[in-house]
Formats: structure tokens, C-alpha cells, sequence
């Protein structure tokens, strides 16, 4: 076994895009449990979106990562050596373990997870904090409604596409995607079963919400912001709820304020932000709602693999940015 | 008493600005009550910034005011003439009569109002549209919770200066308005008993923000959009609520959309906006605890009567969009 732990270490905050030089390869050696610890290597690491955020120095939801810090991120390890009473050799073990080889855990944040449900992958994906995010936005600060009229923007992408398929599932009358390009689209409709999507690249968002939804939006999902969310609030039906959940298309440039806000007032709405963590002592009754959702096919998860080494991490991240992923974007270490 | 009837109508839709010219002054023969009808002498209007989105032919939360009809607008007549059994002459009666020296009513809309509650023009105001305005607005759309911060915007206007004195009586522990001068600015605190005021045109709103609510602002009452509705959101606690009332910095000119919507999501907080009109069966709830209010002092309705006939109308409401009035703007009738 390797004594190198290769990690990716926060060099410097990007300004704008994520930059080369804004990540260090580091090598730390790799350290043995002590007593009442477990240490694992690193099987899968789990890209979002949401790591731009994580790594600018400004009050938000969470901290931000150091500099010089590990980057932060949700990965699956399997445990190699354990003086821990609760994981043992060959226990597979989601945490917020970050971009790194080898990991150390006295067991805190850490949870097995149970391949008998799913494949590992799906534990960051469908199961994990992308399919928690989904169910708490569409459900919980979208209040979906039988009925609904529901949009989500990032359709084809992790949330995206199982919040759509959520909607689905809890009763909306129709469920249209916003994404970029036809193979997207395809799959947005045929693998995710959407009513329909309209690909922001081809036409006017705002037109194509006025033909898809005729009686207006209920339920707007949120990933991208910019523009479309301005389309999206022109076509809100009254009460709609419009759920903040990214902003992707923003993170890497001047933020773009939605000019037509004032919608909210017209059609009586109201646009909310929440962020999944303060779910957390609600996490197992999502997954286990998920996983029967999986286990009837209800729900069709699908996670990009991309297979690699941790130095590996950067040029994967961009891709989530260049919108390249389909799907929950995954990088698996060999 | 006059034949003539003189009525402010609407001669065109006003782009950016309202012009003189977008008015037609018209005079129309004063007609006698059929039966089942009252005729009356208008004595007081309304002006509203709210006027000015009903000018535009767009979809809102109202039908806009038709090419050629008269302008839509609360009044308080006086009956001068009845053949309707629960109205007699001399009676003072609310209703949307629009502005014109003339009306005929069959009722429908029309409430008779008793001035030994308070003086007539209160019926405009923190007892008419404007106090209930305030009053769902902070404690149905804000949520007001005992110990709040809340900042009001526009809080020496009508709807903002009774907002904050709502938000105090129902247990804000701090309320701290937003206004433009120091004239204004002395009102909100010495009259209307806010804590403190933010001239907006002496400082930067975000840092003053940040210095008179130190621990974020739970309620947000907007009144003017634009660059203060992103200074609000930059310095939001918690969950907090923004409500959407009005935006009158937006209504002459090109939208300005909030750029810092994404800290809805950072603070897990939501934005909303409401019209009043949705409220209309929980008026008369609303009307009494705010007259028990006027009765005990505890509320101060500060008019700001201009006195004319209909043709100063126009010139009346840009007083509004130049920020010249002090409280709630109403013109009397001689």
C-alpha cells in the first residue's frame, strides 16, 4: 500500500473562474488509526456546483476552506484498518472526507452505507445530499401541490434531474426541463420522463415557458439563475413558489440580479433559498423514501463517471462549470 | 351646485415618466341617482404609487385602466343625493370612484365611514387601503415574531410609516427605517418612533444596515426596490422574510434586479410579495385592531392633504415619484 496521501489543497481563492494555480497536489504521508479511529481509502468524490462557493472567502452558509486546507468534498471510502468498534476492514463509509487519497475518521459524520440498496455511486447521487437537496426543495420549500405546474432549470443535471422526477412522483400535472443542448434534452424527456424541455440554447426561455406552461408556474426549481430565472418569474401562475437552490451559471461571474422580481408582488409569490444541511435530522426520511423510489424504478438516477486520480479533481470540476456532466458528476479513483 | 362633471382621465399609456399629456381633463354632465342609486361630491382622493403600474397595459394583479376611462383611484365622497336605502345625504362614504368631481353609486364597494373613530382622511389611510397594506404585509406576509429586527424602506411614507409602528406594537425589538433627507429621516424616529432612520442619500445603505442591525434584519418590508432592496439582502439574518410591497425607485425606469437574490439561499431565507386586495374578507379585522391602535395612541396616521380640485391631480401625484410627500398623500376637494 501507498505511504503518499495525494490531496488537493486550496492554493488561493479564484477570482472568477477556477484556475490551475488555484489548487496545490500536495503528497502528506499517510498516517495509521489510533485508537478509536478507522482509516479508509478513497473509492468515489463527489463534484457540486456548490464548491465554487466554498471556495471564496465570504460569509456564507458554511465556512470556507482554507487556504492550505484539504478541499472539502463528500466522497464513499472503504475502510482499510479500523481500531474504531463500529467499521471494519471492507466497510464502505460515506463523510465529508475531501479531495484525498487516504483518509483518518473517529467515526463522526461517517455512515456506512449498504450496497444491497444501491450501488456505491448512488450513495452520491440519488441517496446522498443531491437526491436529500432535491426532495427538501421540491417538497418541503416548494410545497409542491398536486397538480403543479413544475419547472426546473439544470434539468439534465444531478439535482435537477431527480427534482423533476420528484414532482413526477408527488403528483404535478406537468414537468418541464430547462437545459442546455438536444442531447440533454433528450434525456431530460426520455430517461428522466419530463413532459418536455426546452433547451436554452435554441430559443427564447421566456417564449418556450409561455407555450410549455400556458396556466403558468407553480413550482419554479432553481439551479442556474441569470436570465432564466428572470423567464421563469415572467411566467409564474399565482402563489407560484420559486425554489433558490443554485445559481450555477453565476458563480463564476458578475451576478445578474432578476429584473423581474417585482412579479413576485404582481402574482402574489414568493422566491426561497434553503440549503440542505439544516435537514439534516430529516436526511433518513428522504433516503428512505428515495431508495423505495429506486427500488420500484420510480426514479431513475444517474451518475457520470469519471475515472481517475485525485489530481484528476480540477479538470473534473470544470466540467460541471462548462455544463459537460450528465448527471451527478463522480469521480472514481482506481 | 355644478353641472359639469370634471374627471381626470387617462389619455395614454406613459412611457418611463408620466407626462402632463398622458392626461385627459374632461368634463362630463353631472348625472341625477336612478333608483337604487346615490349620487355624490367627491371630497377626498387617494394617490398611491400603485397608480402608476395601472396605467401600463401589462398583465398585473389588476385590470389597467382602459384608454379614455377615468383614473382609477380611492376616494371619500359625501352623499348629496339618495335614492338608495342605506345611503342618505350627507353620509361620507369610501369606494373606488376614481378622480372626479362626481359620482354615482349603486353601492356596490361603497362603505360608509364613521368619523368619530377619526377624522375622514384616515379612512385613506391607516384605516383604508394603506394601514391594511401595512398591517397583512408585516404580520401575514413578514411573519412578525416577537424580538424581530425589521427595517422598513420608504418608512416615511404611507404604508412604511405605519408598517413600522405595527412591526414596534406587535414586539419588533428593533425597527429602523430607511427614508430620503433628514427632514424624513426626523419623522421616522421623533413621530412614527422607529429606532433609528437611514438616509439613504447621505450614506451607503449596506454599511449603515450593517451598523444598525448588527445581528441581521428578520423582516425586510420593501417599499422602493432597487439598489436598497440589495442592500437589505446583503445584510439579512436567518431565515429571514422580505416583503415585497412596492419598488416606486422602479416604476418610471428600467427594472433593477436585485443581484444579491442569491444570499435568499446563503441566509435560507424568502422574498415574497402580496396584494392587498387578496385580503379583502380579513379588511374589517385588520381595520379594528388598527383603530384600537389610533384610539390609544399607539399608531400616529400622518396625512399629507394637498388641496385643489381633480385638475391638480397630476401634478399631485409626481410628488410621490420626487419623494416630496410626507405620509400618506391626499388630495382634498374644496
Amino acid at each position: 500500500m501507498s505511504t503518499v496521501n495525494r490531496q488537493i489543497r486550496l492554493a488561493a481563492r479564484p477570482r472568477g473562474e477556477i484556475q490551475p494555480s488555484d489548487w496545490e497536489h500536495h503528497e502528506a504521508p499517510v498516517e495509521p488509526p489510533a485508537d478509536g479511529q478507522f482509516a479508509g481509502r478513497t473509492r468515489y468524490i463527489s463534484l457540486d456546483p456548490a464548491m465554487r462557493g466554498w471556495m471564496d472567502d465570504v460569509p456564507s452558509y458554511i465556512e470556507p476552506v482554507g487556504l492550505g486546507e484539504v478541499m472539502r468534498a463528500g466522497t464513499i471510502v472503504e475502510v482499510t484498518e479500523s481500531r474504531h468498534p463500529d467499521f471494519r476492514p471492507g466497510d464502505l463509509v460515506t463523510g465529508w472526507f475531501g479531495v484525498q487519497e487516504h483518509v483518518i475518521s473517529d467515526g463522526k459524520g461517517a455512515y456506512k452505507i449498504d450496497t444491497s440498496l444501491a450501488p456505491a455511486p448512488t450513495f452520491l447521487s440519488a441517496l446522498g445530499m443531491t437526491g436529500i437537496t432535491a426532495y427538501f426543495g421540491m417538497l418541503d420549500v416548494g410545497e409542491l401541490k398536486e397538480g403543479d405546474t413544475v419547472v426546473v432549470s439544470g434539468a439534465a443535471g444531478a439535482v435537477g434531474s431527480i427534482a423533476g422526477q420528484i414532482a413526477r412522483i408527488k403528483g404535478a400535472s406537468r414537468v418541464v426541463g430547462i437545459a442546455g443542448g438536444p442531447e440533454k434534452c433528450r434525456r431530460v424527456v426520455e430517461e428522466y420522463g419530463f413532459d418536455a424541455c426546452i433547451d436554452y440554447r435554441e430559443e427564447s426561455v421566456r417564449r418556450a415557458l409561455r407555450r410549455e406552461c400556458p396556466d403558468g408556474i407553480n413550482v419554479y426549481f432553481d439551479n442556474v439563475g441569470g436570465p432564466t430565472l428572470d423567464a421563469a418569474l415572467l411566467n409564474l401562475a399565482l402563489h407560484a413558489r420559486v425554489v433558490i437552490c443554485g445559481a450555477i451559471s453565476q458563480y463564476n461571474s458578475e451576478p445578474y440580479g432578476p429584473r423581474a422580481y417585482i412579479n413576485l408582488l404582481v402574482r402574489r409569490a414568493r422566491m426561497e433559498g434553503f440549503v440542505v444541511f439544516d435537514y439534516a435530522d430529516r436526511y433518513r426520511e428522504a433516503q428512505a423514501e428515495i431508495a423505495g423510489w429506486l427500488r420500484d424504478g420510480l426514479v431513475e438516477s444517474r451518475e457520470h463517471i469519471v475515472k481517475g486520480t485525485v489530481d484528476d479533481f480540477p479538470e473534473t470540476l470544470q466540467m460541471l462549470f462548462r455544463g459537460e456532466n450528465q448527471g451527478k458528476l463522480i469521480l472514481e479513483l482506481a
